[in-house]
């Protein structure tokens, strides 16, 4: 029994030994603690990107993008690492602000906010920024994109997006953009608190100057739940929790429901600060998430307790290190009527 | 100068001093750290029911429900010591729940959830309940509730939690339900990613069966910025982060600018156990919302670091020992057509 | 199956409910999260003031003092709720200054630091203190306390903390002090990192000025550990972690390893904001502990997340009204040669 | 002053452009959040290297070890990125551990910890650990090392460390331990709550057997904050907060009381999890530090709130690609009677 218990010797990573981020992150893998989780994530998304017909959730928190994470998360977009993506509006907002020219500035968090106010800057903890830009923006939506949607017509969340992708294809100044990218890529985006955004409400004050633009909570719910229920398997990926957790893991409820058996996610990672000691979703553990059906019993689960704006960029560099050419059965998605057809193609990533 | 910094010492509680809930929070007014917080959201509430024509948010993120709040929450509702609610999904489908009979259980936060999940028990932290009476009132919204609903009309969900209180006046088993309280105090409830529940999942299933019940977000946001842009004052109260607290702050940046003029928030309380740290908008401090005008340049303010489980009840019967009989102007709002009228009349709480 | 796992619904507690301190504690032991751990805190505590022959450690981390925890804490040595105190030394200088007539301030935690060092006043979170009279205490413990000592003789910071507890008998201002109130209840006090605190270094001054005073690390743990050996029972309270639950684990393993079986702790308390998750013995579960054979496979044990200064004046309180006459055995402790006779006897407490 | 406040723009960065550690480091510096902080780690570092005459104190508290930090810590010392250490007790006790031969084994923090005891397996979060094995080193310790050591001579610990460093030099079959490597490189490491660990135990057991050992607190006072004293400049560096941050503290507060002005930290770097808001020490910020003239005031200092076993191999990987061959002016430390002379040399690193 104890030989059972103390197989793995831990293994002090060497200094020299890593060369690479790839190699770093290896070497983490027989350490302890969080250090060891994070070598985990970058084990188990491998394992995701390897998987036949695996559609990939990345629900994403918190505004990643005025810190400067919108690169790496178009670059999941771009070479295909994720499939589906499930985000607050801020990001969304705050990503189409750069791509069309915008700048988020480097601040302090100990900042006098009472004069930062005085100046029309905004903060968010370490980050500046100019509101009278952010204000422009807004206006921008209202009178510029705000046209290009039809009355009375019931929109989820992803259709508002598909069109503001399209619009930022003529419109982007920078490239690297989530929401272009995205639209490029032909993957989904939902917003499931849209109108807590300046991207909601810059649209309501178009129909406060007449017009009748519906975005239909509902609807959201119906399409992503559509795709768990017919992707032969599903991993999720969570940096941070919020709202995108809780929406991506109710796809496996509302499955289940419909079909009356468990419809599980069969992988699933979370990087985040949030503490399971609380009591709420977005700290609660994937055992926690089991009792519910929402992970299956089987799942390969990670969980890295830490900022986001540190793991990220390092497990997506060791990532892109490990796999310089993944080829990858990635999904299509085409949205017809109120149905969602699935198909798989092979990729190169 | 240090004469003017140090002006106030410490007053280390005597023990035997309080004699109840209200004099043990007064006792923390003069000791350090997280427990002189406690003390300062009791003081800053006390202020905002003084305040003349002043409406007050509170703001609740998470499942307090199940983790036993309904009651405290529904005492606010009653005794009218908030005036709108803005709620997570979670907490109203579990407050329905609790309406309609159903209980939740003492459990483990170290059980073992494979073994959970064969019994069909869901566990939220350290608390399990029966899926299959969840499931029941999932048929039950899907095949009563929604039926009390109309198709092709753009809902607020305020709109349909208003339809829900008024069915439970039927229905309710138990009296102190957060949803029938407000029904019946005439306080408005905003659920901002109403989808991202069991109570939007279920209406939803009704689509898929045929009907084409809307809810929309941008109606959302409609109406709870005209509150903030009609009242003469806000307050807002946070028990944790999350969509509601964005949400209620949002609607002082639309309110400015709508105006051109700062209409920030003019008190502000937070209990919480989100960090600052993490640069998140749930934990970030009003200082970092007065560089948004959020928050008044001048408003008072008390953020208490603490699980809500703890601090809520403490508060809560601290405010109810120290105002027995309070006469506050409590608002009364009269919704027609996109409108809001707002008014105020004093009531004895 | 299914029966077992919901057998006691949650109930959530009436705000009119409690009359005191102690009935909120109780209404708090049928919800969920860290408010049912508060009130398991006062349970297990409870059961531990009932046992026979049970002797109860506190471990008291971090500035407890400057924060307005004394006289809460000089209340447990005096009413005999605990029996061995382990501190850091910051927490007994800062007695010691306020039993002699010195005050801490309430501060902020945003003041202007490079402002207040001008100034000469210390900050501790949002509490401040006139570095001037700090220093005055400094050159008293080297001036006036050190004379006292002996030179050449390897003390225990107990018997240190004896001579300082005698001392105060007369200077003290102020009677509820740790120190002194451990000197008059004769409850041994520990200070395991003597040396890290203002009270180590200013004695080790009168060594710079010819003095040779020794306080010997080895001797703590020699005279802590038979009080653990010699206990038919030990309950255990960490307030905080650190190097005084540390300290306070060891003692079981050192009279483990003595006798060669295990002597684990029979209760445990931990109120901490220390997460499991970082690995750190100061957040480590109890059931971790269990492992090592520090806590008992049948222990008693509750651990609740928060800020001391939240619970503990809670928990206290609660205490103190559920038993306004105790009888209790309390031990006696008699320190002779290198040895201890411990005895117990009843008293009301 | 808008101007002024929005200066740098954040630059997102690229994922194909680090290729190695220090460069993906670099990226991190135009970014928001933890991660610019842990870019501001690694700079801060790099200009405590490149300082004339800085002594670098490092502070490692927790159990690093088990996690498998030894080679890394051991790297530090080696390649003189620090000078001197201070370390709780259980660091040094593991690394001796692992000198000897020890493992340590990667276990779950979902362990069944009573089944672990059973088996005499001793858990750290999610390492494993045979119990039977560190017994053994507790054996040696009191039957192989004490007899090295002098009855009735007040030791520091420091002066205990080199014995046990010297007597590795023969023993070690593992030659990246720290105790070792520090003796050979002539770093003190000073543990200020030796007691608290099963080095101390150890050691107490043999007195209890007859002889008479003596480790002195106040003559680790003593020795460190000559260290502060008589080096020009001193940088600090903490792995965590407990004893080993608030001792080297200190060490600026003693040689600032010798001297009557503020001897205060020149540098100062912190990677922790604990948080400034519960006012613990360990959570401290250095802007509360500088109140205290223990970090002067116009000091650079870069906090990052990170597990140290993600943040570290990222930092000293990278530090050790910044600078493959840096030439450093470094302090040596002559011991005598109760006195220090500190000269420096310049070592190609």
């Amino acid at each position: 029994m104890k030989g059972k218990l103390l197989k793995q010797p831990t293994i002090p990573p060497k200094v020299e030994a890593a060369k690479d981020v790839s190699e770093l992150a290896e070497s983490m893998r027989y350490i302890g603690f969080q250090g060891r989780m994070l070598a985990a994530v970058v084990d188990v998304w491998s394992k995701m990107l390897k998987k036949e017909n695996n559609v990939i959730w990345l629900g994403l928190a918190g505004a990643m993008v005025p810190a400067g994470m919108r690169r790496i998360i178009s670059h999941l977009i771009r070479r295909r690492m994720i499939d589906v993506l499930v985000s607050t509006g801020a990001n969304l907002y705050h990503d189409t602000f750069e791509a069309l020219g915008g700048h988020h500035y480097l601040g302090s968090a100990h900042a006098n906010d009472v004069q930062l106010r005085k100046n029309r800057v905004d903060r968010i903890y370490d980050i500046f920024a100019d509101e009278d830009r952010f204000y422009r923006l807004d206006v921008w939506i209202q009178k510029k994109f705000a046209p290009m949607l039809v009355d009375n017509y019931p929109y989820s969340s992803r259709e508002i997006l598909h069109e503001l992708g399209k619009m930022l294809q003529d419109k982007a100044k920078e490239k690297e953009s989530i929401v272009l990218s995205a639209y490029n890529a032909k993957i989904p985006i939902f917003c499931p608190a849209f109108g807590d955004s300046s991207l909601g409400f810059s649209i309501m004050f178009a129909n406060r100057m007449g017009r009748s633009i519906q975005v239909d909570y509902l609807k959201d719910v119906h399409e992503s739940s559509l795709i768990t229920q017919k992707a032969p398997k599903t991993g999720v990926i969570y940096l941070g929790g919020g709202v995108p957790k809780n929406f991506i893991q109710q796809t496996a409820v509302i499955a289940s429901y419909q079909t009356r058996h468990d419809r599980s996610h069969d992988s699933a990672i979370q990087i985040t600060t949030d503490m399971p000691i609380w009591g709420g979703l977005s700290g609660c553990t994937f055992e926690e998430a089991q009792s519910w059906g929402k992970i299956g019993p089987r799942a390969k689960m990670a969980v890295c307790y830490s900022d986001i704006t540190i793991a990220l960029p390092i497990v997506v560099n060791a990532l892109n290190q490990r796999f310089p050419k993944l080829r990858r059965t990635v999904p299509e998605f085409t949205w017809e009527n109120s149905g969602l057809e699935l198909d798989f193609h092979s990729e190169r990533l």
